[in-house]
């Protein structure tokens, strides 16, 4: 694994290869806070287009506030699974996508060939911002993509192994909240299906090992993002700059309010 | 004291009779965040529209924001002591307004004839948001906005007493990364003038007390914020989303690197 | 009905029970004047993302400024019927969607279970600003959500019935300028096909009853809107604000340009 | 005055040769509308950058929009008095500009600096979006603007004479609000100073008349710019499409809710 | 041909009767360098929503600011075939599109009931600012609108005869970075298929001739639109501002650093 | 002097050290083209913020594709000679501000004193983006920072001597189009005041000289830069993407209809 390259160009590749790789994940479209995020030392920053607010104008900023820092790879939570959500952000230049929904094999399939070009897949070309940074020529642009799919379904869940094993797709990457739902969950975090969630968890994890392939993990802080990495996943979100300033706000309210001396 | 209004509504008068005033502040254009620092329980929130992000558009976003949650007052530090922006500022539903690099007490009269209206003050009429919210009559929009001016030159702090004593300022506020290079210091957190800085702020804070009026502070957290307040400044700001924001990027990436068992 | 709260959080419990909704319906992305719209005792604005100019970030501030009046739900026409378009206005905090091109019962059903979570539907978790105001329970999400689809083609109009029986569909809307050319008008407002037209209006009112579920209506003025309330209908739109405008425009010019003593 | 063009190239000469010259007054950042309102029959649409949310992406926008009717000039009530936000507007392609808060000679001569390029003024050069279709050459756009002067303070009431002989002035233009409040009135329409506001008009359309240039007045309606006109009132502006739309929105819910049959 | 209109207006028929067409093509959001694009002579002035940076915001700025020239028809390239897309272009006011990734003639035969209205199509009717200009009956609308289809895939190109037979199907129109790729080359230049590619390039030629439609290329710069007309092409677009500004930036560069004398 | 750091860094030591110092001129809010015409390699991508539609979002945007390729230094030309204005370019990045309309050596200290922190001058702290990259002790960003003045009026021109005395003042830089008006052309290119409108650059030239600042040009294409750095000028501007990419744009449509063979 010598000749992987450090930063961002090499992002894919330690990705695939197993290494740990850590993320932060950005759901605002904030593109000043996103640059200071991007140099504290993550491997890559996840701009959320799904459930977050980062659109085309929203998402090239960020990328371009990324790239301006230099270490991190910049990867796309992409809106739904369609091949010019999943081209729009790679030709912003996407260093990854992780695709939501995934529910089979198709799905799967009809991502990877969105995330390449042909003969590999149907991407098409206009690497309109990523040409500068990624590739340039489409083989090696496909190298330097990791394309991930969620797995957070019952049906998803149910296909994991089919879909864990379709060519192409370098990794699982488990949605919690939506996955505790499918599994019978009442509100996305009910301990009362902590059982069958962490089985899921496990068949997740099992079948990406079976595949070959790396899984990944949604987490709220770091402290569970050490948790999944200790329990086998490689890559892990620390999720989001929406929460965690909210959580500061209010925590440096209890401390302007608390008693002195207390 | 028991006919000041709870509520946003009510926010000039409290600031005034010295109550005490905790902000949050904001420095990015991010409505979505800022709708949840709103709610967390600040008696205030302000939009840094001099060394932040906050153009107007940003502000009428921002100020939505913060009356969608009805608790918090909206606040502007506004671009510089200028009749247009402070007007816009007060147009936008702003409850009060922070008037940067105030050096002299021509200065603090020009800051409060922006926010009077005749025969107080030259404020031009059109408060094209702020009239579902605030007055609406002219004379009780007066009341319910608060002119607070910044010390944080030297020249503002030679003339602080002069500047505390004009009528219609109902604050004055520290700057104190500006202060700190006024009275001497190489960076703005120099500590070799620490006894220049800490006479200056009891400059401010006496010369507050002798004209009747409130002292704000601006602090980088909760707990600088109670020490300010247990010295007698009853209206201070924590600063701010940019930097908190990065600040819990970095100890979740820590946290998520430390080693298992640690 | 007794226990069906009254302010948007009541609003589809309302609309499901056939209690009279009238609703504005807002083209342009301009929250100032949204937010003034949502406070003159309207149900309902409805933004449309369809043929509208509300996109994502329109949208979230539309949804802000209705949310700062408080007493109007917001709904949104999306952009079609794809899970992606669904969630991400109810993520902004939509309190119904009104569907728009619904030929099948299969599309009914898709429409259905983007807006539903699991078990119900498959709407993927993470109700960015509804989970301040929405629910914030799955199934209490759902139950605060209206899901309207529109009968606006041939193929939609021959299917009525069985769209209509979909559950968990609340209501079927009439698109009158496409059903209008649907049944074979020339032009939107073709006179040539009243019958027709007047026919399927009564088709479409008809499976409405039939299944239980309300009926809409999208008029382009208060007068029309009384007289569908009357025929009926108890879910009305006045439309729109784009029309409106120039239409008061057009009149004022009209009354400065009247000769005196006219 | 037969050789003076008719269409927006022509409107400058018209408005000083004192034909009668009607307005739209557009407050909201809305160019999809404002291209419809330009396009009603009005002489000119002006874009409110003092309390509108006209800001310089607004103001090109709403421009363009205009011009792509054809048919109306294009017009900004700037910002403040200030050679960038005067320059700014001219370089969009306004061919007239309202200047508020005017209050002595030495205000007027400045608004008039900056609306005319050397010898006559100091206008800066770089006529971004002008220079297709004003002028283009500098004289030529000297000519085809109109720069008129607000008065709306006791301070400009007193100075009127003075301000309207400034050469280069085409007109003065009343702002009634602040006018209103500035002879005493406790809210901006309050009619307890009527006498001292008509007699305010007075002396204000006289001074115009003495000065040779024409007097504007700026309205809620059609009806009361009919008055104005029939007052020797030249330039009037019907004000603003943020209060028509809310008048609109309400008209329309009480003709929806109106009794059948009454 | 002699009734077919000059102008914007006549820009389908133009097309579809075979008169050279000649475009620009705009990846940029810029409205203002659009707009003069717009004047400088061009048939049609193309807008990339597919790999440009054209959302709906800047769809409609730039087609506004076309419009404001009046000499070019605003055309589109579409995000991809979906009929959202499609008829949001149309909505803005496009006079044709040009879609992307056409493989089959079911995909050819979903484009056109995109454009077309009912009975032709399913076009929804909301012609939120082409009701100004295009049609605005929907049989004239249709006729005014141009709809291409890209021939830049393997399978388009094995389909591209039973694609070119779709009624209602104006033209199609060669992507040769995409084409190229998918007759094997390695890159979008890739010489070594040359031989591949000009065959690929014929076989779509004659599709188009016999199916008595019209052909379009996509060309680097003016040299290569000459050649491509000269070859039989009738609509060529060069593209693209994004590249050209690089170029133009880049040779300025060199001019400027050149030795004097040399 | 080969203490110089190369890249952005050393840029004002560069510029002040009288290295030969290219630029591109940036009128278009255009981020996208400007991060590929910040690596084509200029010293420096300067932004217009004064004639152009660089405001401060723009500003932020552009200032960040800037820094993401990461070879060019940033400057902006500012709106005004304001310290808000200048502060607001500063705290974005900017590495020199080129300041227009100076016209007397008390608005070249104000320039000064908004571009530098005390003692030096009063720059207000909060380098919001800046932080990142320039200084950031205050002394080491008043040391990376260019301070460039206008010299373009007749009043400015009668001055400049004293105006490129002033300390602190790093070069002056002529504004031809402006300039030539003030020396009585009747266009920006009147070439019947060539005689004393080349007197006039020569002492602007000869002050500088005198002065031990640099002199700088505005040129429109890069031959006429060379010819400027031939005559002594050693900072040159190439002016500018809008009115380049229309050239461009009329180039390849000339070519593209040129007669084949021709
Ligand atoms: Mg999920
Ligand atoms: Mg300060
Ligand atoms: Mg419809
Ligand atoms: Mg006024
Ligand atoms: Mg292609
Ligand atoms: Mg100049």
């Amino acid at each position: 694994m010598s000749e992987i390259s450090t930063g961002p160009a090499g992002f894919a590749a330690r990705l695939r290869a197993g290494h740990r790789t850590v993320g932060y994940w950005v759901v605002c479209d904030n593109a000043l806070a996103t640059e200071r995020i991007a140099g504290v030392g993550y491997d890559y920053v996840c701009l959320d287009a799904q459930h977050g607010l980062v659109d085309h104008r929203a998402l090239l900023a960020a990328m371009t506030a990324i790239d301006a820092r230099g270490t991190a790879a910049g990867m796309v939570r992409v809106q739904a699974n369609h091949p010019f959500w999943i081209g729009q952000a790679l030709d912003a230049g996407a260093r990854g996508v992780i695709v939501p929904m995934v529910d089979t094999a198709t799905d799967a399939e009809a991502a990877v060939a969105a995330c390449r070009y042909p003969p590999v897949g149907q991407r098409s070309y206009g690497p309109m911002r990523a040409g500068l940074r990624v590739g340039p020529k489409p083989a090696e642009s496909d190298a330097e993509i990791a394309c991930l799919v969620m797995i957070e379904t019952a049906e998803g869940l149910r296909n994991v192994a089919e879909i864990a094993a379709v060519p192409g797709i370098d990794g699982v990457y488990i949605g919690p909240s939506d996955l505790r739902l499918a599994v019978g969950g009442s509100t996305s975090t009910d301990p009362a299906v902590d059982a069958e969630f962490d089985a899921a968890v496990r068949t997740v994890l099992s079948a990406a090992r079976s595949a070959g392939i790396v899984a990944g993990y949604h987490c709220p802080d770091g402290a569970s993002a050490a948790r999944r990495l200790a329990a086998g996943f490689t890559v892990v979100s620390v999720a989001s700059d929406l929460v965690h300033i909210e959580q500061a706000a209010r925590g440096h309210l209890a401390d302007a309010l608390r008693p002195p001396g207390s």
